[in-house]
């Protein structure tokens, strides 16, 4: 199975190690927007520019996107998808929709499969929030981040005057977890649902106490949450938050039997050292799935929800009942 | 969608239980191959003769099949899949395949369709053992059951002269757990895994110390394990392990990035009040893509790893990219 990268930031990079790991996948290269000779690959990968990607078509089976959500999916997945089978990772849940119908015409007018909002969260989550929610029907289920690092948050906290660096770290409420596995069913606001910890690197002679004001009042941010600023040195920031962690939980609790005697919890957890390594693993794994999908004549848009689990694995059928059955 | 009832133990009573759960399917009734008239449902569903069964073939979309799998399924399955969509919990792990290959035949050769080993374990346990697996290429994972009950080992305790009535937990040994958890990837023996705790009735005068010794050197029920032994009396277990809980943890750890830096870990956990009622929803589930996998015109013999999560659910496609992904 010949696969290609997309984009080459941490999530390229990923895609590039994961390959490593499975056997029966080569990487044909790795295409960027940027100067081709500047980018230095993990593993020797060559590097071509994102332009000539059309000249490869014949040689590969799918092309992993890996842009952002914000601006690169949405124009990129529909355009490439006409030409090639690929899967994205595109993450904003709310305009899913309409990036599948998109998707979905591009790449049935091309007769090519795009498998998109793959990774944890979409992904893997979306797949247990559906197994439990059928497994128990009279139940309710709960998803908590954490503990990993918000890009998103760290950046607010950047954009503040006097901040040099800050890593952010959501954080899920431990008591609200336990609260949520004893099949309680509590109702759960956003400020017992997380905490927010920050590791902010300021100027010298900077007003602490106020950087700190500005940061547990910003809105949308911090303000619901319950909040606690840390300033550290540079130094301590390089050497103790350089990571990229990331999780969390989906549990769903419910009810069975005869006047709903019985609860069940099923719970799911993810503790991930790198938060880009993991999405790309779970990209590569689809992708499995969308060259055989595509060997059998299936176009279209596809999510997590429409791949039978067997399709995404290198054993055969057999090997799966008689191993992990 | 209209089910039907092959078998009325504690899992057939758990399957009439979840069809009440489940907007979109009816019960046509429950075949037993007691006398109908002896047999009283828990929500008046009607019961029929099993030998009649025949007479029903187009009044049942899917016939869940509740027998045992150290004698019934065996027979029953790759019998009733010539003339019914079934679904059935084999769990004789080992001898999956054999159970596969006759159902599968007779399943094609009457143009239904069987899905067999289904439930938690095997089912929803597979189902993250091979999600995992494909996920981190590069680790190991470990199932662990309980805190819950094994029916097959109270059994053996009740089997020794003296004992009147015996209720037996496995347990995983929480150390391994966390050891596991961390990503150290131990082995572990079997003693390391699980612990067994037993509360056990005697008759008056029995000799305790030696009902002891007796249970804690049974081989392959307890020998390996270490097992705690808690004389209780009827009244007590009659009031304090009345109920079937069960349930377990599968875990995989696994490196990825350059030189295998980083850790994850998968954690997947059920907690059931109920064993065979939770296993009863997971057969509900797959009874409904069951259906809709022959209404396509699909035959064989499949398992959960053939099963595409979206056929799981009532929901539609669009449904679950808006609400689940």
């Amino acid at each position: 199975m010949n696969i290609a990268i997309y984009g080459y930031g941490n999530l390229g990079r990923g895609v590039e190690c994961a390959v490593q790991q499975n056997a029966d996948m080569s990487l044909v290269g790795i295409f960027t927007r940027r100067d081709p000779a500047s980018v230095k690959t993990l593993y020797n990968t060559p590097v071509y520019p994102a332009a000539e990607i059309d000249t490869f078509a014949d040689r590969i089976d799918v092309l992993i996107l890996c842009g952002g959500s914000a601006t690169d999916l949405p124009e990129m997945t529909p355009a490439l998808s006409r030409r090639f089978n690929v899967v994205d990772s595109y993450d904003t849940h709310a305009t899913i929709p309409a990036h599948f119908e998109k998707t979905d015409k591009a790449a049935r007018e091309g007769g090519h499969i795009a498998l998109i909002s793959c990774g944890w969260d979409p992904g893997m989550f979306s797949l247990n929030r559906l197994y439990a929610g059928v497994l128990l029907p009279d139940g309710k289920d709960y998803t908590f981040w954490g503990r990993g690092v918000s890009q998103g948050h760290s950046d607010a906290i950047r954009r503040i005057d006097g901040v040099l660096d800050a890593r952010q770290y959501t954080v899920p409420v431990a008591e609200s977890l336990e609260a949520v596995r004893s099949g309680s069913m509590p109702e759960l606001t956003t400020r017992e649902k997380h905490r927010r910890e920050c590791y902010v690197v300021v100027a010298e002679g900077a007003d602490k106490a106020a950087i700190e004001q500005q940061i547990k009042t910003m809105p949308n941010y911090f303000a619901d949450y319950d909040t606690t600023v840390t300033f550290i040195t540079q130094e301590e920031l390089d050497r103790d938050h350089r990571g990229i962690p990331h999780g969390g939980f989906v549990i769903r609790t419910g009810k069975t039997g005869v006047d709903n005697c019985h609860t069940h919890t099923i719970e799911y957890r993810l503790q991930l050292d790198s938060n880009p390594e993991f999405t790309a693993s779970v990209l590569v794994a689809y992708a499995r799935a969308v060259d055989r999908l595509s060997k059998r004549g299936v176009t279209g848009c596809k999510t997590v929800f429409d791949i039978a689990p067997a399709d995404l694995s290198p054993l055969s059928a057999e090997e799966l009942r008689a191993t992990l059955l």
